[in-house]
This record gives structure tokens, C-alpha cells and sequence, in this order.
């Protein structure tokens, strides 16, 4: 719980336009169509969906998650699993190699704690950790991560695969638990290629493989073209954001999050000065050159961040320009990273607001 | 305060290699030096120093600032500065145009508190919505925000400069407090000029113009070559940087801040991946085209970033590269932006840990 005396306070009832500036608002309408409509897709191809909540940090939305049909959440963090494990989740897995004593003793913690704990390794290194701690404790669950193509993470063949599966099988204190890959997205035939041919590989050998985990925002509505799967991760869709409507995923109307902020400046015809920088907006650009889409003004072009400050430049506005004192509102390029740097959330329908979350799992170290 | 149950906890006498990753720590001796050796700087060329508490956002980091001699502090947030004010600062300068009754009311009660408040405006509207809201209550001090070429706020021209430094002067519940600057490194002579002109117009009106700041990490040590300002503004050289070493403002040994990771996996021969990732190093580019520098390792390139995850190009590598388990340290680009995504910091002497900081003034909404 995030509990800085020097907050500035949102409650329900208050108006989103009398919000103090800058603030990122969630659309309750659009977040519940957006998970509606994401586990239907997954529903439709009989995929178990299993969202990242990276994205939103906050233990009543991975609860809307569930309540739609999500089966388990996806932590990229002890301590954010710990966060979701207190908060009643039992099926968390943790993509990420797990690596060094301090995290190994929380790691197992949780796990005494938990029913469905799973982790992921791409080295024996990392599963000799991982053995060498649990080996005298409850058994920890672990997935081979595969790099299918991302070119992040993972193990590089489908016969590395296969070994390290059958490392994990054999070390004491762990269980198998299957095969998990981070893919770029239209490259769907080579995920299905290296999870088919894995799967061979273990059926020859007798090895059972429960779980075959894709994932990925970018390559979402893709999933249905790796059959091999039996599950799909994904985080940005509950909020959208400019780089779900590039990559065709979501509508502008589909993005729940929007930054609010004011027009503080307008030092020249061309130029607008914003309350929303880096520390705000963040500086991802995800491919895009600018800092976000201004609602309302496709031509205005958000050409610079200082920490506090959006430089907009307007010459290319034919209709009304924003002017000093205006709040305006931005979808960002990318939700998760802007979630990340407020320690609540604030829900409106309408632009009233209905409540306000704390970001339960943000500013953790690991 | 920040009090999230879930943190992991840092206390002194910790050892350096033992904290959990990804974490920025900070060098006790190098912060000490930094300090000293940018107010020598300032105190040498007769310039009052301003430091701006953006980058750290530590009450007891500023008070080491002002213990060297700073002359007030520099806030870009209400909230910044109200947590500053409750810890005892009276001399505080926000940099920013505030506009809003919501952040008025704020701005209003914290003027009330401290003896030296002071705030900036750029255009008519700034002022009058000041006015409006000061005219029955304590006067408020304001500084005109002058852009000499720096391209984001401030006044295009001397003459809008001094007409604007006669309106606040002649606003209900205002004081002008003087003229500010956020220059553009390199143009001190612009600067210079600007700065000149606008004091010659002041003075034909009989206007005084207690304060002339001009301001700046970029250009910290070009400070004298302004010799129309009485104060200088900046905030990065305590921490020092990436960008603050391309400027020749520092070495590397100058870099008080690294960013502690892990190496997690070595996918490929040429490929390492660390577990800090863009909510730990950020997306900040400033102009470089890879995300931070590894420190003893000058070959290696981070070419991407995660949320969670770092990709680290070893191929130009030619000694030992990381192996996984390593922990290996960061200069990242841009101090400030790192510092705003954790509650606590970390300061250590050679590798053993002095004291855990409160990020006090961090995650604050204006």
C-alpha cells in the first residue's frame, strides 16, 4: 500500500476534468469491454488465457481478469507475485529466470505459500539454482523458456529445449511444468515450427509437458495460429495503447488510459507547453518518433519530453488549437511503463470517478 | 513516506553485492565530491546555486546541498515542494507555470508556510490566474520565464519580457521576483544577450529585478559566461550520468549513481540479458542510441530494453564477457528519470551500505 502524506487525493464522485494534471484516468467501460472481448478470442480457440499484470499492478483488475475467464496470472517479479499471492491468486507464473540467494529465499517462500507457483529457466545454470535451493524444500514447478524468435531470453533449439526439460525433470526440488516462449509477433509458423518439434522431442522421450505457454501483446490476436499452445500471456490489452491500435489489435475508442494533462504554455503560434514529460508520458517509443496522440488533434505532434514538460508541436492543426490552460488528454505509446510511475490509478465512467486503485505492485525491487 | 509491505529491504552495513537486483546505488565519496566541486565552482565565479531536487527527491540530500553552500532549492512540483517545505526549506523555487484552482488552493497554503516561495509565468494568463487567486492572501513572488533558445516555456522576446515583469508588478497579491532561463548548452552569448537587453528595458521603467537565474545541467559549467544571471539552476550533477560525461562535465569515476543488475541469461555467445530493463534504466535515449554503460565492460552495447529485461550485445567484446549470475553495474543516460522509479535509495562507501533514503518527493502528482 502506497501511503505518501503528500499525495494529491482522487475519490469516487469527483470529476475527471477537476483532476489535478498530470494523471492517467482508466474508462471503466472500455477496460471491461477490453477484457471481454480478449478472453472471448481465447475462449473462441480454446486457448487458456493467462494475463501479465504487469500492465496494471493491481490486485482488483487481475480479479476482473479471472472473473472473465483468465485461468492464473502472469508476475515478471517475486515481489509482484507476492503482492498478487496476498491478495488470494494461487496460480502465478513467473517468467523470469529466478538467479541468486536473496531472491531463491523469497522465491521459496512464496511457494509454501502458494498452490500454483511456476517459474521459468532458459540455462542449467539457472535450474541448477533453482534445484540446489528447493532440492530440501516443497517442489517448485518450472517451464523451459524457448527463443522462438523474440531474441530476448531462451534457449536457442528445440533440442537445447528438450535437454534442459529433461535437467529440470531430474533435479531434485523441481517439476517440469513446460514450455513458455516470448515471440515476435508475425512469426507465428515459427513459434508452432519449435514448440511442435520440442514436443516431439518430449513425447520421445516420455516427458509430459502440462503447459505450452505463448505470449506476447504484439502477436495477440495471432495466438489462434500456434496450435501447439495450450495458453496465451498477455498484459497491455486490458488498457490499449497507441502501439495495440499500430499494431491493429484495438480502435483509439478501445484505449481505457489516457493521460490527462494541461496546456501550460504557448510561448509561440506553433509551439504548446504540457504538465505531462517523462515522468509522466515515459520516453518508450515502441517505433513511433513522437510522445504519445493527442485526442481530439490527430495533427498535433508531441515532439519532445523534459521530466515535466511536453513540447507539442501544432503547426500542422487546421482546427481549433489547444490553448493555455486547456486539459487535454494523450494516449500513450505505451500503458504499462506509464502505470509503472503513479501510485494509484484513477477509474472513471463518464468522467466521474468511480474509484481509485493503488498500485499495489509498482516501485518494487525485485 | 513510502511504506509498500512488499518492498525489499536495504539497511546499512548491508553489503553492496548481497542487494537484490536491479537497484541504483549511490557512492557516498562521489556524491561528496560532486557537491563540492559544482558550489566551488558557483562560489568562484560569484554565482548563487540553486540545486534542483528533481534528480533526487531526498530532503537530506538537499540539506548536504545547502550545508555546501547552495542558496535555496529548485522544485518542479507543489508536491515536490510541500515535501521540502515539511522538511524545513524555506527558499524554494518552482519552475513551472502553475495553472488551476486545484493547484492553486495547494500553492496558496504553501506560501502561507515558508518565507521564501517563488513560482514562474510566461504569459498573461499565468499571471492573472495568480493574481486572481493571491490578490486577498499572502503575495506570491514570480520570476518571468524568459525562452533564450531553449525551446520549450518563456517569453520570445526582451519586450515581452519586460512587459510581462510590469503586469506582475502591477498585479494584486504578486511580487516580481526576477527573470529565469532554461537555455539551450552552448548559446551562453544568446543567453547573455537576452538576459542584458531585458535588464536594460527593466531598469529604463524603473523596474527592479532581484533574481536573474539561469539554469541548466547541460550547460553547468558554462554558468559564468552568463555574467547578467545571479544564480544558476541544476539538478543531474549530483548523481553525474551518461549524458553529463558526453558533456564533459564529468568522468565516469564522476558517476556517484550505478544501476546494480543481474545477468540472467546468455542466450547466444554474443547476447546477455540483464534483469533491469526499462522500469529501471528507462527508455531515456538523451541522444544516445543504446540505454546506459556498463561499467568495465566499454564494449558492451545495450541495445534494448524490456520492461523487466535488458539485451546486451557482447559482440564487440573482446576480454571476459558476463557470464550469468554476474552482477555487473550501470551508468545510466539520464540520472533523474531512474531515481523517480524507486521509493528508497541505496547509498554505500566502498561497497558497504551508509544509509537507505526515502524517495520522498517521488510518484507525487502535482
Amino acid at each position: 500500500m502506497h501511503n505518501n502524506p503528500f499525495a494529491v487525493v482522487a475519490k469516487a464522485g469527483d470529476t475527471i476534468g477537476d483532476l489535478s494534471t498530470p494523471r492517467p484516468i482508466i474508462d471503466e467501460d472500455r477496460l471491461a469491454a477490453n477484457i471481454a472481448r480478449t478472453q472471448a478470442y481465447m475462449d473462441k480457440h480454446g486457448l487458456n488465457f493467462r494475463p501479465h499484470i504487469k500492465t496494471h499492478k493491481i490486485p482488483a483488475l487481475a480479479a476482473q481478469q479471472v472473473a472473465a475467464g483468465a485461468k492464473g496470472i502472469n508476475c515478471q517479479k517475486i515481489t509482484e507475485a507476492e503482492v498478487f499471492a496476498a491478495a488470494g491468486f494461487e496460480d502465478i507464473l513467473i517468467t523470469f529466470n529466478i538467479i541468486g540467494l536473496e531472491k531463491l529465499a523469497r522465491l521459496a517462500a512464496l511457494n509454501e505459500r502458494i498452490s500454483g507457483l511456476k517459474v521459468v529457466a532458459d540455462s542449467s545454470f539457472t535450474v541448477d539454482g533453482l534445484s540446489g535451493y528447493f532440492a530440501t524444500r516443497k517442489s517448485l514447478a518450472v517451464l523451459v523458456e524457448c527463443d522462438t524468435g523474440g531474441g530476448r531470453c531462451g534457449v536457442q533449439t528445440p533440442e537445447q529445449a528438450a535437454t534442459l526439460a529433461k535437467r529440470i525433470g531430474m533435479a531434485p526440488g523441481l517439476t517440469f511444468a513446460g514450455l513458455l516462449n516470448y515471440p515476435k509477433p508475425g512469426a507465428a509458423a515459427d513459434v508452432q515450427a519449435f514448440l511442435t518439434e520440442t514436443l516431439s522431442l518430449l513425447k520421445a522421450e516420455g516427458i509430459a509437458c502440462p503447459i505450452v505457454s505463448n505470449g506476447g501483446s504484439p502477436s495477440l490476436f495471432e495466438a489462434h495460429l500456434v496450435p501447439a499452445a495450450s495458453e496465451h500471456r498477455a498484459g497491455t490489452y486490458i488498457y490499449n495503447d497507441r502501439s495495440m491500435v499500430r499494431a491493429g489489435h484495438c480502435t483509439e475508442d478501445d484505449c481505457a488510459m489516457h493521460v490527462l494533462a494541461t496546456v501550460v504554455s504557448r510561448p509561440t503560434a506553433d509551439r504548446a507547453v504540457i504538465d505531462a514529460g517523462s515522468k509522466a508520458l515515459t520516453s518508450d517509443l515502441l517505433g513511433f518518433t513522437d510522445y504519445g496522440q493527442v485526442v481530439g488533434h490527430p495533427e498535433a505532434v508531441i515532439t519532445g519530453l523534459s521530466e515535466e514538460h511536453g513540447v507539442i508541436d501544432l503547426s500542422k492543426c487546421d482546427g481549433r488549437r489547444p490553448e493555455i490552460g486547456d486539459k487535454i488528454r494523450i494516449i500513450p505509446n505505451h500503458t504499462c511503463v506509464v502505470s509503472n510511475l503513479f501510485d494509484t490509478m484513477v477509474f472513471h465512467r463518464d468522467g466521474v470517478v468511480t474509484r481509485v486503485e493503488d498500485v499495489a505492485a509498482r516501485g518494487l525491487v525485485w
